[in-house]
């Protein structure tokens, strides 16, 4: 069989959302049919277009009328790994307990580094997978994780191996970003120098020396890290040869955005804070606008990002889960993108993009996210009559299934 | 082993919130075991607390660490039996339509209401099934349907008969509602008082006469019914001797919630304009305040019910999901649940109540929505540590398994 000439997988009577650029709405084909071989896609197109008898083109062949297929999702800002949870901090909230409170309780942010710090790399991933495989149970097959509850050497490093890990366990590709700029651990209280020189200086070559950094990112605000210090990283970053992207104006804004754009960044994400100024910088740049729903929607912020200027320059727009224990405990990003439309006024179509081939570029990942010959046959197969219901539906289940790199995806969702 | 004494199944090691007034939070039994038999609640309790060697008390025995059980969730106010959907309808808006572009198009309600009488019986089911699959693969164990897209007698009948066959289908009950008064279908458009008698005078009586209504409910609006319309439907069913419930002050106050209360109703629904005064009186008459975040969130409302009014009041608050094509396409109650914590500032244990002891109220049961002996073993099993992150996910697949009067549910996701 290894000289088969044929494809290895053909679908037929399927609709298929390419997101190409061919002046239909999602780049649609309403009766399509894709094939892949050697996990590329070597045929995406009307079903009358195909070059032959399928059972002559392609070794396996289905029929899926029903389905859409959609390139698959793409959650490019999450911080799925950590330690614990912060449920009963959000209950205590809801009970009337006061941020100070909570913080003198032992919560926020320095709870989940505790936990995280106390979890050896076997229990940490333990922890974290099943968040992991919620999200591709609603149709991701590519991943990044964050950094950033460890906030000292071994515990970073623990992080980014569980994310490498989990990208084995479930046969995915995992992105991952250094982010030891989340927050200032507790113990270099008045010595944030000495901190960001450790980052700067020790961990981040040493872990990019391990392959443990695909890209470097901070979260830049008043209760997190300043621009200079913001700069110092990325200065740092470039000398190394690695991308950046930025957590910037989520609740203020420090010029981030303009900030992450002057070093061509990947991504600048959250942005509702983000000027006009910042905008230009990204369009200039070619930096994509993460937009993270999830956060705005349960911190209940009022204030969403500048759609209409992203939309006026051009400005490519991700959606992702920003998955945390904190602010955004969301475990699907299809739930991100309804987000997306109903608090943001994204069209759904928006919205898919967003969750696939723009969220690739915010990972600088080019080989997928459309539905195009030579792409990666990473496919999202869904039971909807339209592709709009992905954004429509809140919750439910809608993937029929998912494959990546040609090779269907066995979800385990216990 | 007809004779066999002992109980059919009992769980071991597991958390219980019980949901009963013990003076701890959600009831809570840490580690807890729960028995039944013959589809009864037989033992709920402290382990330690049980009448003997588990394999001498049960014919099935598991231990299930890690795992929370909590009544079985009761989804008290849903319309999820339609023909269509409307996600096209939901694009076009986003992609800027006005609601009168969107009804010239034969969108809106009426476009549910044409898929609806088109649909024959099995095809309505077809559609449906996969709508109530989707919430009880989150938990859910009883479930309410109403009418109200039929607007005829022959479609309505359709529409309960359907609601009947998903419970026997899924192996659930289904309460059915009528919902005549939902909305004018457009050949009555200036001849309002002959539709509202054909509801009240020939629908209402005999949907009754055949079984198929468990309890009655109008849309009490400006743009919908008015209260001396729903009057004469209540009079009605009073006669009947059916139970009342109303879609009351969703968006105006026209005293609805005060007017169901006259009649003893079961619930008032939606409620974000109700009065101190609607308040009161459904605190007398013992009526329900049943929360529909979904559609608050859909519609991007920004005035929440009277919250702590009822809780002054000590008026039962139940959350539903509301699933309908139009305001609120949610297909998890769970979901609900957090969007009451995050919308409503419901605290996660008064979301759990509102969606088990008092949505069970809602719907005029008392065997299920606690855990007690003698109750329904309605079951919910959940992979969490603590009952609040229930409400603190948002979407994932938390459920392990659900029971229903003792047998376990087998959900097709597919
Ligand atoms: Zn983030
Ligand atoms: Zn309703």
């Amino acid at each position: 069989m290894i000289d088969d000439p044929r494809w290895d997988h053909l679908i037929l009577d399927v609709g298929l959302a390419t997101l190409l650029d061919n002046g239909v709405p999602y780049g649609a084909i309403e009766r399509g049919a894709i094939g892949w071989r050697d996990g590329r896609i070597v045929f995406a197109g009307a079903q009358s277009a195909l070059p032959g008898e399928p059972h002559a083109l392609a070794r396996h062949v289905m029929s899926l009328p029903g389905t859409w297929i959609t390139p698959g999702l793409v959650d490019c800002h999450t911080h799925l790994v950590f330690g614990g949870d912060r449920a009963r901090e959000f209950e205590q909230r809801l009970e009337g307990a006061s941020y100070e409170e909570i913080a003198r309780a032992g919560g926020g942010i320095v709870s989940s580094v505790r936990a995280t710090r106390a979890a050896g790399e076997d229990d940490l991933l333990h922890q974290s997978l099943p968040r992991a495989r919620a999200l591709l149970a609603d149709g991701v097959t590519t991943l990044e994780i964050k950094s950033g509850y460890g906030l000292e050497p071994d515990a970073e490093r623990r992080m980014l191996r569980v994310a490498r890990r989990i990208g084995e366990a479930l046969g995915i590709d995992v992105r991952t970003t250094f982010l030891g700029l989340h927050a200032l651990p507790p113990e270099y209280t008045g010595r944030r120098d000495d901190y960001v020189a450790l980052v700067c200086d020790t961990m981040l070559p040493s872990l990019a020396d391990e392959g443990l950094v695909d890209a470097v990112d901070a979260f830049c605000e008043g209760i997190g890290f300043t621009p200079a210090e913001t700069q110092r990283l990325f200065d740092k970053a470039t000398t190394l040869g690695l991308p950046v992207k930025l957590h910037a104006e989520q609740l203020s804004d420090l010029g981030g955005a303009a900030l992450v754009a002057r070093y061509g960044g990947l991504s600048a994400d959250h942005l509702e804070w983000t000027s006009d100024e910042g905008v230009r910088a990204m369009a200039k740049a070619g930096t994509v606008a993460v937009l993270l729903p999830g956060a705005y929607y349960a911190l209940r912020d009022t204030r969403p990002p500048p759609i209409a200027a992203f939309r006026e320059h051009g400005v490519a727009m991700a959606v992702a889960t920003d998955l945390n224990p904190g602010t955004s405990p969301l475990l699907s990003l299809r739930m991100a993108m309804g987000m997306a439309c109903t608090l943001f006024r994204l069209t759904p179509e928006e919205a898919l993009r967003g969750a696939t081939v723009h969220a690739a570029r915010a990972l600088g990942l080019d080989d997928r996210g459309v539905l195009a010959v030579g792409r990666r046959a990473d496919l999202a197969m869904w039971n909807v009559g339209h592709p709009s219901e992905l954004c429509y539906w809140i919750g439910g289940h809608l993937l029929r299934e998912s494959w990546v790199a040609g090779e269907r995806v066995i979800v385990d969702r216990g």
